[in-house]
């Protein structure tokens, strides 16, 4: 049977395509789900998407994954820079989590450039726009074994 | 057509009035509230009131203000030093924001003495009481080409 | 009538047991609301028990303590080290809060080894894996001169 | 008898218009002071206005202004980063003094973040180009109890 | 044969009642160390009482320790935020050390809000009054197993 | 005609499977190297390849490849979080850069936490071990437009 | 002949007595310049005193010393703590000049406790009120070998 | 009858004279002591004088002082710079203290120029050798109504 | 017409050749001034010759070069450290301004080694004493095209 | 016989021209050297002009230097701002060196505000373009008393 | 006559052998003495060995060794991080004192990577276990000129 | 077989004896290695020894050593505070490391206090000047057990 995997968006992504264009590019995060959905269809592996605002609800839902997924592609957005409570919650749950970012953060305001989470994560992929999403997927199918 | 303003409050504010008094002063959140109501009717505009102590309730809330609203006055309350979320939230949507705050923040502890939202907004009114919104309402009508 | 505490237990705490065990222990949350269910019931106090993972949730349950308890154990888990909002509900309630954590947060990573909420409390117990909330439970009686 | 009011202008203010149009704006000093004389004159009260590029000359301004004014709009320009002693005079005058700045502090270089003379002052009205001052009128107004 | 535990008071302590009551309350040394040696009695076990303000005389007391004591309860003062030779000898004893604090070094000056000794013993306790004992007695009672 | 990329290694990486296996991982340069060789023969881009200790040589190659590469795979090792000299180079020639670790940098010493040269990149890719030079491959082609 | 000294008073030392009396007492200056003369005649020597708000008639008067006086009774006030180029002014004359504080500077606001031209005076006396500078006058004439 | 001061010498200060005279002057503590005791005869003031290198001894000879000494003159050297529990034991015990130190300390190493005990003194006196005691008896007879 | 060039000498400048001559040289201002006359001269161009102690007088200077100069050249003396003012008046005037220096700062105390001033600086000429006027001279004139 | 100078330049400066031309400029290095060896020409003086990306190599040409050279200028690139190693090869050669750049680094990012080289330095000029080297050719020739 | 050298020990270092021997190594404070005395009877000097973990003791014992001692071995512990008071009283001595740390303190905690003491000392031996002490014994030979 | 020791040394050191002596010292860098090669052939071992300017030059040698030497003395001169990847090259070798300087690094500038490099040796012999290299010669044999 196929893996599942979470792919989980941070605070503010529901508005991408509409949101500062310049740093974010134009597609909507629809398009963007789109893509994933694609490269998922073609590695065999189902992917489940969520978008939050709130951080508990990301925490919730990062909790949740531990009964069925078999790993997380989460962009925290914003929470990168401040949330504690994520990057415990990554911890606490025994599943690979690979942080990706849309726009290179080390090329931003100074606040952006260093990530809360990412150290509890399995690594981090940033810069890269949508694609952040689909190389992400391969890094977690080839951690799980399951990229031939 | 009359225009339309989000006035929104955040975390502690509906204590006002009972919470620390000798800080924030004596009137309930629905005292100011009418307050601005006063004040809107005589400058003609509507106002939407909103406050919430969830700060993902707080982004959904200024999201969707851009179906509906010329503009937005918010008291961030103590996500002002924290949310870099809500800082995103701000700049996402095409709207003009003002940040008020009751108490002077400068003559405050140093924590509060920051502001990580404002950079975002258009400008921000401190210390006034109560009349830091109805100054950030006149501000924001200012701005807008309202007030004559 | 016996007096009402609030156990409020922040973020993450729901997974304790699970939950990196060399760390927190391998105790569930429902061992330990057990064991201060028995201590509360030797003590004759009554206590309401409540989690969650949501800043907002946990402002809200500390402002809605103000009209029925005597005081509150309160774990704020990774807010401790990021969260105003919750020092301002602590400050802005006018209920004796005991802050408690379960590992001692001193011999931890740097940016766990201070408290913003903790100023706002009456004092902080930290350290003693359950017992950290049965203690806290003296102190807050000892404080309400409850404790013979 | 109308109340007089000092409205002060630090320094390089007066190259207002010419000075990097962009920061800034292009009205001139004789502009904005033209519209705070209609402001005064609508709220029927009276202003004095000056303008100094030294510090000294500030604080003695500062200091004279005890003998006849009812409060002190003031935009200490770029003293607002750097001087102690314009905070200590705003402190020693036992006058309401409104700080008011014609751009938004927060979003401009980190130096220019901070005030030093804020904590002295009643409050801070930042970003709204020459309508800070008028609100900084209305603000002053509303604290001396001569706003209806 | 019942666990014998030392109670270690550090610097300033002797003068207690006397010194800055608004801080540390009206209570001398010798009321609480009465209150200590009530609460003791109750539990079964003997303690030892030792104050001083010299840093090598606590560091001995402590080395002795290791060959009668059960553990320690410590009140380190002022010493906990500048000695790591204390640090150090909590360390070098192979005994499990509670410090504790009669007021929140957290709501005090930032310069108490850091512990050098925390990280070296079993937890903290801070804020309670003389009840800091009391409490630290039963966390090390619970540690040792000796609490039914 | 195929395009050509440049792999560029920085210091110590020549001593890979060798030093500290637990960091690294266990594989070799040359194994390491292989690997990308298949990955791109499978993309039918043709890589060169360089290792070298000395971050003038990394000038110089970065230099050069401005003459006949199509963008750059770059691991900096070391000098990530010491040289702008590198990031100058990165910045001076007109490729696409993309930065890749083998370790998840966030995971180590706070001094590795930092990149000097990323700012410069397209993006990062960190802690996928040997994955993360091809994932930087396909990061670098779907960049180029060059993968379907 | 008796020695001429200077007494130098910085920027709003001519409100004392009016301006926050309880950091600053009571006394006006001209009180406190009395008790100087009264103190100077019991030593023979005469003094001659200045004070102005402006940072350059600061330095201008600490030049022009050069030429007439033995030595220098300096309190800076505010630009103790910014004024580089008093600093200089003070290395830069060839005269001994004591610095003196009314309050004691090392228990007010953080920015207060450190100066900026001390390191460039004969010592500093801070925290006596008048007496600040009745002892300074001591210590500058115990210097000079002008006390028996 | 008249009343008693204690001197109080801190470390280091027995081996003036020979200790680096060009920091701190050829006189011996017995020449310093002897002066010291010239100007209390003079002033028909009694001094007790006590030297010690162990920060214990100094804050036992400050408690003491309570029982007997009218102030304290107090050169805590080096201690100045690192001792909460000095600063503590000044706190506690209710007399007047005046710090003094024979070097300018602002003119010395970074970490010389603090005081970490000066905030609960009544003023300091640093810079002008042997005379810091002598107006430092000066400063606290002032302080006591003792000077006429 | 041959240009004119305004040289504006900041603070304590006045003092120089008896000033500290270990790090500023035996030349008076006048010396200096002469020397650059001369160079002037050779060069076909006029200069003006400004000196004060002023913060103040130094930023008028600067906003009325506008009307008569082709460019500055200013040695901020101490206020290049210290002062966003005279940055601010550099800024708003629209003429090119050379800083120079006649000392090293680089080699000088860390708190020299930064301009506030330089940013809004054509560029920085520093340690090589009188020279370093007559070489801004030189920069100033090469860029403004004048010299062959 | 005349004068030997070397001239040499620091990493990245041979794609002078290519790089970012906004910043520093569209000559190339040649197309600078060539200037420079005008400006000897005319100055009588002789140069060696040399360029290399490894900071081993300019440590090199420093030492050698020597044993020809009359003086140095040094534009250090990016090492300014990360190289004690050549901050130690400029001190322990015997020679006059003079740092220049290109661009005012006081203009750019906060990490190029410092220079860790010049302290070694005879002095810095910074910002004049190619004028920097002249400039600066002229400064060392005024220093060995070579400019009349 | 044979020189004679004083050995002293810091706190904590009595229970060597027992604390902590992961970090300390398994051989006692006696065993180490041993060697030392071995190492010194090869050498052919006396050694007085000596250790307290009071600061003041340490500091006496320092002061006394100046009538017999012809140089230190000091092992000041955790007092090396700390105490200034320590570095003076070397300072005040005329000894060459040589530092010495059985465990490499760059490799420990942060705080223990700095040391105060050391600026004062000939030198510092750092990570060799007991071998720092003979290593520093022949140091402090070679620089009395008594190692051949 | 005789042991074969590395003895490396770093930046500048080629230069030993015409370089700042009053820092390192009159002797040469071959007066040095005599003394190294003397004190090698009475301890019956061979070194070689190696000097370079260039970082990677340095690197490579360490890598080098692996294959030949059971041990290296290294003096990595100004590299010791910059380099991550020298540090990096002693963790990835497999060979014993002592560090040595010359001169005390405590005793210099602030930015020489700290070593970047002493982590990932065996420890630190600073400040005996040629005396550190045969120190460090007899640190390694100890460790090696080839010092009897």
């Amino acid at each position: 049977m196929s893996p599942e995997i979470l792919i989980l968006h941070g605070p503010n992504l529901n508005l991408l395509g509409q949101r500062e264009p310049e740093v974010y590019g134009s597609l909507t995060l629809d398009d963007i789900n789109e893509r994933i959905q694609d490269h998922a269809r073609e590695r065999s592996v189902q992917v489940r998407i969520q978008q939050s605002n709130h951080e508990g609800v990301l925490i919730d839902a990062l909790h949740i994954a531990r009964n069925w997924a078999a790993g997380v592609i989460f962009n925290p957005g914003a929470y990168t820079h401040t949330s504690i409570a994520l990057r415990d919650a990554i911890s606490a749950i025994d599943l690979p989590v690979v942080e990706v970012h849309l726009s290179n953060i080390y090329a931003r305001e100074p606040f952006r450039q260093h990530s809360l989470t990412a150290p509890a994560c399995l690594g981090q992929i940033s810069g890269f726009g949508w694609r952040s999403y689909t190389l992400g997927l391969d890094a977690l199918l080839g951690y799980l074994g399951l990229l031939d």
